[in-house]
């Protein structure tokens, strides 16, 4: 039941001692209090709505893992320059104004009622706001100055919003395939944990192989992050621990687990997943119901496992380096994000 | 009433003869074919939607206004390479990015029914194809490979956004000054046309001079064409015509007239501009009002006026460039976005 070999004694049966980001965040603590320094200074404006806003979901606690993982990267490679700093606040204000524009209600569903900034300030502060933190970011790399990392962060950012546009259509749609989700979150998600770390080893110049090393970790903890995350969304453990859970439900959102509930599902099941995913008629009850097929066919453990497979490809893409405290603590990252599942 | 004094013979009394921007359109028109086929091209993508929405916006008849001054400043500085193509389908790509942000309906302000793109697919696919346009416009400017390129349209791209958040925050303020709307339009229109003007002159290497001017002319026709879009939404004329008229009144936006009107009323019309634009209470006949109280105070010349001193400095601006067919048809399209308010 150990997440990886490589983590077996971090493995969710060890309780007192379960993975965290805790090692990781103290290596680059003092690297991310610079990353929060021009944050802060690049999210001003004198149009006072833009810092408040861009504030509001700054500080709102994320857990900053994509810089992390720049700041990560770079101390793996051994970087000793400064130029991580300003990058890995580019992949947050992107990483931000993609959840300011993923929070926009649409015109036709304006039932989610979280207090997004969106919900406080209006759909369209949200947008322009994230505009601004998207132009911030490439006027950041463009300071930079290096044509590599500008290529590496605007074909991620082309791909998140092509990622994010699938998503919307795959949204509904029953009939959408496992290969199609895979698509979405390594689009929506991976891309740009990839890039995050690829820039590591990019200001650093290292080899074009601890490069290619770094993005394939990326990619493949994004992989298993967004899995994850699909997995929790109906998590009875979640609920228990007084989580919210169902918001892709309540979405209409095509999750791995529904994917394979639905493969696996009788007739009568099928009508269950059209009516409520395919159709959004949901009633009080389909929840539970939703979950109780999803335990029926173990569609949440068999996504687990799949998240488990790209984290232990994650960890194979670490073997390159070598096994110093940065290492040490990237594993343990990619350990975390398949544990918390649990 | 000439417009200017160096477009006397194609001022507003020659009605056989109005400025247009047909000369400028002849000229550029192989490179602006070229540049659809950029345009096209690059907005393709595997998820379907994103062609097709991009494709609605981008193929609605604008009038390239902004790539034209791309391709008509390459032009007038003798340019003879082909850099303006792509940079020009970049200019374009970010206005359209910005056209479908501001087409975002506010969830407090659903009233709007205009078929624009997020009336038909929605807030959140135009958000994202707006993002995807605009980081496909950064995959190109990369691809062009100059960082100079890169400062000036990500520098443009966040004033963009700062200013359309200023317009949102100005939006109905009844006591909004003119410094701040003429900032805002500044900012969210004419920032653009200088980029776009001044690339023409980077691609080509050159002086320092030269960009400055093309620069500042963009500048200075952008804040025109924005005052005369401003006051064309009041115009009585325009009605006649039997187009849209009223749509800022409809949004509370703070223009031009509507600040020079407010400025100018007594306390009883200062409390109707109170309700209408600062309330957004508004009755059948209170569009009329408000352009009968714009004529009692003329603030509908008074802005033309002031796009009449814009238009000047533009003019101005091209002084420093040899008299070809192609400064002569820059001149033109001054004078025609001011002409066309008669």
């Amino acid at each position: 039941m150990s997440v990886t070999a490589s983590a077996s004694q971090s493995g969710p049966e060890a309780a007192d001692r379960r993975p965290s980001f805790d090692a990781l965040r103290a290596l680059v603590a003092d690297d991310m209090a610079k990353v929060n320094e021009t944050i802060i200074r690049e999210m001003h404006s004198p149009v006072a709505l833009i810092p408040q806003l861009a504030g509001h979901i700054v500080a709102s606690g994320g857990k900053r893992l994509r810089p992390m993982l720049t700041l990560a990267a770079a101390g793996l490679v051994g970087y000793e320059g400064s130029r991580h700093i300003d990058l890995a606040a580019c992949v947050e204000f992107i990483h931000t104004a993609t959840l300011l524009h993923d929070d926009v209600v649409d015109e036709s569903n304006l039932r989610r009622g979280k207090d997004t900034a969106n919900a406080v300030w209006g759909n369209q502060a949200s947008v322009l706001v994230g505009d601004f933190l998207f132009s911030r970011a490439f006027q950041l790399m463009v300071a930079d100055g290096s044509l590599k990392v500008l290529k590496i962060l605007s074909d991620a950012s082309a791909v998140i919003a092509e990622g994010e546009v699938h998503q919307l259509v795959t949204t509904n749609d029953i009939e959408t395939t496992e290969a199609a989700y895979l698509q979405v979150i390594e689009s929506k998600t991976a891309v740009l944990f990839a890039a995050a770390s690829q820039i590591g080893a990019v200001v650093a110049e290292r080899p074009e192989s601890e490069e290619r090393a770094l993005e394939s970790f990326g990619r493949n903890l994004g992989v298993a992050f967004q899995l994850v995350d699909d997995v929790l969304d109906y998590s009875a453990q979640q609920e228990a621990l007084g989580k919210t859970v169902g918001d892709d439900f309540r979405e209409g959102k095509m999750t791995l687990p529904v994917i394979l509930a639905y493969a696996a599902g009788d007739a009568e099941e099928r009508a269950f997943w059209s009516r409520v995913i395919g159709d959004m008629e949901q009633d009080e009850g389909d929840l539970a119901f939703a979950q109780a097929l999803m335990a029926k066919h173990g569609t949440l453990a068999k996504s687990l496992n799949r998240a488990r497979d790209y984290a232990e490809a994650a960890h194979r893409d670490l073997d390159l380096f070598a096994p110093t405290a940065h290492r040490r603590a990237m594993e343990e990252v990619i350990d975390f994000c398949v544990d918390r599942a649990y």
